[in-house]
């Protein structure tokens, strides 16, 4: 980026012009959704693509985490809107339930909450994308905390300026340069106090390892900020480099894939290729490097991952689509009380509904009974599978709420799910589906529970 | 790397082993001349590789920094080096001589006279290369630091294994692994408080951003490690996508380069690729951008960097090598009195030397005059260039000199040399070389002084 004045407000915007011109955001004509908290950085956002001549829509949402506080700011955002002209949207969402309900983090709730809700609504008013404030810093502080939690080259790009309908106009700007055009423009702002200081975010990055960085070097935000352009640059080049190899090295025939031993065994360097090539059937670093162990194994040996299995073959590694986890089914008929399933036994009762609240237990499901039709079936989850995640109401997918969640190759592979007519009822330990849960008007519920039988 | 036990030594020594396969380093039958300070790191170092069957020799050198403690350090080495039966070098600095003759910080001058002095010292031996005791930690310190600097791909690959004849073959432990084998083995070591709390040195992130990091992080280390070798792998990629392109699109005729246009007008990500592909030519990322302008400028433009020329043609960035800065070089005859040069003047003077001490002053230069054979001649430095820095006493490339002084390239552009019958006898402005030198045994100096004239 060229340098720029933050507070000569009309460079600000020149070089916010600069910005989305080059990262292809908001091309000419288009309407952005700003998510606006009523903070500094997403004031300053709304106010910036508004003074460019950019058409927007504000969305605030309001998370009801801090009593007055939080209608203080929605009213605040409110009056922002309305003095820019433009349309204002605001859902209140009850964070707090929604968190226990899927036992998750208040932050995680409210991040969940409110990116399910702005692409809702970017949808419904048939808007281009969705802007939010991330700032260089943020980005610098994404790339800091996935180095201290190890990362490959990919943890290295920060926060994208897009991804899908999302874009970060202000990922040129630093923290420092948007106070600057606040008080260029002399713009009012809340205080974001919904920052919990919680030791494994970026808050704490900002609060407890920015500060002695930078008093050894002043200008790290920014120094960090313009590596992470070039890093961005470096993975398109590493990627072309890997897509080259996929091309020589991978050859589908029918719904196997061949990889030729030997010259995959001279490929340099082979633990980073054998990965990249591996990736897509279901290895992480560990796999691969099992599977580049079968280099030097003899015909016959394998590896398995969550969606295939890797066969030393004479010549080939041969990777084939695991037919079990697709075909491993287990009915259940209206009636039954147990199924036994490999590792685990459900049992199940049906009772009437006594309008009691229902205990949060992940190994017992508490189900509307007709919204359920028999035969229900359990099976493996696989990919593309996706659910209506209880309190969310919202389609979700599967490999989306894992990671979410956190959950490893391991756990995710021991995932079932339980399915109505094609419909997920329950990820099964997990979470329930929002459609199948009981509500006050259920007359009759069936109750299932899981055991480990080993 | 596989797991170990650092407090079994076996189990430690294996995983030395296999690092040092892996990287290639010591081959069998290789001795290595290992720098011990007496510090832990340097002692399990020698210790392991000894323990190992790998056979060493042990230098140590004495910078004469701390009274007393260098000589305790020094019979410690010794002594140690007595207790395994090895070879023991030593050599006696004066480093604050050193450091204020050469204007260095005594740290760097401290790093100056080891690395020479230990390179010297294998080839003198004909041993195979030197090993440091190099960890971990300190590689992860050398990618903190260069982030936060700003840096590109390359500033991610931390400390190297292997670097010409420098190895280190303790890259794959932590200080805390150390500290185990140290306990195993019961090995002695001096506490080495030679490290000054220098706010630039890793010394600091040692102390002061590191605690704060594996607060949160308490893996931080090992999982950066892990990722900097995952940033070597990646780097290798990224660099056989440049070579690609290189070869695609960097055409030699004669002494020049030609790139068409059009192609690299084209490629993504144009701004690292055009930095890659002009390197070469004295390309830093400030002038590869100015160069990616010319593709939208007219015929005839050009950019010139401290070698080349690269100019537009109608088809072609044409790279062109600068016979300029070849070609300037002014005489000097015996008894002239004043040169003229591109913006300063060198003025000259001869006289008796009357043992005065010699005033520091850069920009004015005394010299033994028995030493000088005319015509002297002044001329822009080039690569390849090397002098007896004074106070070193021993060769060094210029170019290595500038990346000590920390030279930006526009002040390495200008840097003009003095050279008698071929050797460099000023790098004006900058050092003197040590052949050159006024001693007690002068009799007639030489002095020339250069002043700015715009």
């Amino acid at each position: 980026m060229k340098t720029f004045n933050p507070f000569d407000a009309a460079s600000f915007r020149t070089a916010l012009r600069a910005f989305m011109d080059r990262e292809a955001i908001g091309p000419a004509g288009a309407t952005l959704l700003v998510a606006v908290s009523g903070g500094a950085d997403s004031v300053a956002l709304a106010h910036l693509l508004h003074a460019s001549g950019i058409p927007i829509q504000i969305a605030h949402c309001n998370f009801r985490l801090r009593g007055e506080e939080s209608g203080r700011d929605e009213t605040f955002v409110r009056n922002f809107a309305a003095q820019l002209n433009v349309p204002f949207h605001v859902r209140h969402f009850d964070t707090n339930e929604y968190a226990s309900a899927g036992k998750l983090s208040i932050q995680e709730a409210a991040r969940e909450l409110r990116y399910a809700w702005l692409e809702e609504l970017r949808v419904q008013t048939g808007l281009d994308a969705v802007a939010t404030a991330h700032h260089m810093q943020d980005s610098v502080e994404t790339l800091w905390m996935n180095l201290s939690k190890g990362t490959g080259i990919s943890g290295l790009h920060g926060i994208l300026p897009k991804q899908g309908a999302l874009v970060r106009p202000l990922l040129f700007a630093t923290r420092e340069d948007i106070a600057g055009y606040m008080m260029a423009e002399q713009l009012a702002f809340v205080e974001d106090s919904s920052n919990a200081s919680d030791k494994y975010t970026r808050n704490y990055f900002r609060h407890h390892v920015l500060p002695p960085l930078r008093e050894a070097y002043p200008d790290v935000v920014r120094q960090t900020g313009a590596s992470i352009q070039r890093f961005r640059e470096a993975e398109m080049l590493y990627q072309q480099a890997v897509e080259g190899y996929r091309k020589k090295l991978v050859e589908k025939k029918g719904e196997e894939y061949f990889i030729p031993v030997l010259k995959l065994k001279q490929v340099r360097p082979l633990a980073t290729i054998a990965y990249e090539l591996l990736k897509p059937f279901g290895c992480n670093t560990h796999l691969a490097a099992q599977a580049v162990d079968l280099l030097e194994a003899g015909p016959g040996k394998f590896v398995t991952t969550a969606t295939h299995r890797i066969v030393r073959d004479r010549k080939w590694l041969i990777v084939t689509p695991l037919q079990e986890a697709l075909s491993a089914h287990f009915l259940i008929e209206a009636g039954q009380r147990e199924v036994l399933l490999p590792g685990f036994r459900i049992t199940l009762r049906e009772e009437k509904y006594d309008g009691r609240p229902i205990p949060a237990d992940a190994d017992v499901a508490y189900l509307n009974a007709s919204e359920l039709s028999f035969p229900l079936m359990i099976r493996k989850w696989k990919t593309g599978d996706y659910c209506y995640p209880l309190g969310l109401n919202k389609k979700k997918k599967l490999s989306r709420l894992f990671i979410d969640q956190k959950l490893s190759l391991p756990e995710k592979e021991k995932v079932w799910v339980l399915e109505s007519d094609k419909r997920i009822v329950w990820v099964m330990g997990m979470r329930l589906d929002h459609r199948f849960r009981v509500t006050e008007h259920t007359e009759q519920i069936l109750v299932l529970k899981m055991e480990t039988t080993r």
